[in-house]
């Protein structure tokens, strides 16, 4: 009844693998750029139309023809007409002749007649007249229309991940609407007699679903919408219709399966339905994890302890995730960071050691693999490779925030 | 007309200002945990189970009296009599006697007569008898009842940011909603006559507004939930209107004033409703900004130009969000790159330097404050200390990601 687990692989040849099946979304939809903080785009961005959209003075000052300034100088400046005032936004009918100037203010379209605008700062008002103590040069100051960005050309492109910078920039063409890659859905499936539903009271033997939580956050973070599915009891038959229900999402995760014969009833429902490409992995916790592809969708059977949970959803099921979404790889945030204690790890497994950051010192807080404390006081945790055995107290560490 | 600034504050100070100035949210409310995650806990959490709720086997294998046990070698076995089988979930009416053992997967119940699990790697099943090859202590693989954690104990704290791990822990206590701050509501007002609302044409002289996406964007990602006004004239009837609106939200900001008769406007609004605490900083870009606090909420005015618009959002807008919100300081996430061309800064100005990252080299964006194309090609940004006149070509810098 108990079948061993055959010949575990490594952490980095399990991400290979996982990394080899997964293949990124190819739904779009179009949404509002109010929205699209965060999203992928599914279409290249052509401007239709020139930023600026017309001349504009990029200083306060006067608009000028530059040719009138040329010899100013402090001692000596040279003396025009102001004709008219114009705010941004304002037009004026008045075209600057020779030896004219017309007041602008930063944005403001450039008056006909003018070619550059002289700045405030280098220039005095004094009764209609205004003296010019610098000359300026054509073009001085003054933005040239589509010399931002010229209607026709590419300024974003298919792939590109949406930051508040490129969601102005969309703006700035008067784009409302645009073309992302949707949020691929996540089937997150609990199973396990002893596992109950929250809001359902708890019958004797039971505990409560907590991976769900879990994992539909980590979904939820990286770019994916978690479907989560109610408890299935772990026999064959509920776990392969939960399973045949969970492959019309675009990617399975299943969690639970602590104990061998759970882990197996899963394993056999992937072969049943497609292929089981890695159960068990040299990592702890979390080594029982079990990866493949059923009905051309990737499946995850995560086991069922919590901390074992948390570590194969930020180790596997994270980036999955986000390829999944065409998201950029996580930027780790990491903490440098003192051992607080020493740790013995095990030969021959990368080990996810949860830690709280406190004092400027990393106290691991792992306890057992069960434990839901080590959850709750964990903000980062530290990978520790397959051929380390030992952290010494003091030892410098990098923690990965959770 | 144009009052010139008069003397900047450092980057440093005013942030100093900032700070002191904003009261964190205190409005509450009630939400699922499944919506959770990334919120900031507004009540302690208090335990009102024990985790786990039963002694449970930490193990597969089987469940014995452990005095039964003792002396049991590799080649001395001790046999015990197989009186029962119990999966996770289930509960047997059997109790184990003197040299009796019930077989347990992992996460079941503790059977009554049992203390330990002797695990299936150190047994041998046949003829319903078991051989156990090395003797276990009482509670071995065994967790107790509450050992994780006990009914009544506080689990986790007002303030603390939930991530993944803990809205695991309140699903584990069978928590289904939880008390969290509300999301602070920040007005964003873009103003000036020569901007157009998107989805209405251009008049001739308008460009559209960009910032309050950008902005919007920035509120967003760091914990609040931004309100957008439609565009503001830039009179000061109009501007002092809007600021009485927004100054009903948690914190307002106002972008726009490009020029400084705009920017002069904004000022005299904030000083009737309260008070200006600076105006002008020695950054670049941005150097117009303005903060204050009016009708006891934080007020800003960030300058109309895309580029001086996103380094403040980075800038101010950013930490205040997030001090709003109750949310830990932003962690920048920065990749250290080389400098793919010489920077010429200005000394006693903090630049704010746009760049993107090709080829292992951080490229410089920036091509004027008004520029969008800098905007759309960033993927971070470089902050030159303003006693920093010249970054050479090839040196390291760290890039800020956006």
């Amino acid at each position: 009844m108990m079948r061993p687990f055959k010949s575990l692989i490594s952490l980095e040849e399990a991400l290979e693998i996982v990394k080899s099946a997964i293949k990124p979304i190819v739904r779009t939809e179009e949404i509002f750029i109010s929205d699209a903080n965060g999203r992928v785009l599914a279409e290249d961005v052509i401007a239709n139309m020139d930023v600026p959209p017309f001349d504009r003075a990029a200083m306060d000052g006067y608009a000028v023809r530059a040719e009138d300034t040329y010899g100013a100088n402090q001692f000596k400046p040279v003396i025009l007409k102001l004709i008219d005032v114009v705010r941004a936004g304002e037009v004026t009918e008045k075209k600057v002749g020779v030896n004219e100037c017309i007041q602008v203010a930063t944005g403001c379209k450039m008056p006909p007649g003018a070619d550059a605008v002289a700045m405030a700062e280098h220039a005095e008002q004094c009764e209609g007249k205004i003296k010019i103590f610098k000359p300026v040069h054509p073009r001085a100051n003054v933005s040239g229309k589509g010399e931002d960005i010229s209607a026709g050309s590419k300024v974003l492109s298919t792939g590109e991940h949406l930051n508040p910078s490129r969601v102005g920039t969309l703006a700035a063409l008067g784009i409302q609407k645009v073309r992302v890659y949707e949020r691929p859905e996540v089937a997150i499936v609990p199973t396990g007699s002893e596992v109950a539903n929250l809001g359902c009271e708890l019958k004797d033997a039971q505990v409560y679903d907590i991976n769900s939580y879990t994992l539909s956050a980590i979904v939820r973070e990286n770019g994916g919408v978690p479907i989560k599915f109610d408890v299935t009891p772990d026999n064959y038959e509920d776990v392969r219709n939960a399973m045949v229900n969970a492959l019309k999402y675009d990617m399975a995760v299943f969690s639970g399966g602590s104990s061998v014969g759970e882990s197996d009833i899963l394993c056999d429902a992937v072969r049943e339905l497609g292929d089981v490409l890695f159960h068990g992995v040299q990592i702890k916790p979390g080594k029982p994890i079990l990866f493949g592809v059923a009905r051309n969708k990737p499946v995850f059977g995560i086991p069922g302890y919590p901390t074992s949970c948390l570590s194969n959803g930020y180790r596997f099921l994270l980036p999955a995730a986000r390829q999944l979404a065409r998201l950029p790889k996580r930027k780790d945030i990491v903490v440098r960071s003192k051992l607080a204690q020493r740790v013995v790890s095990t030969l021959g497994r990368s080990q996810f050691l949860t830690v709280r950051l406190e004092d400027g010192f990393a106290h691991p807080v792992f306890k057992e693999s069960g434990a839901i404390t080590s959850m709750a006081d964990a903000d980062g945790y530290v990978d520790i490779p397959a051929n380390v055995d030992l952290l010494e107290k003091g030892e410098e560490v990098d923690v990965i925030l959770l």
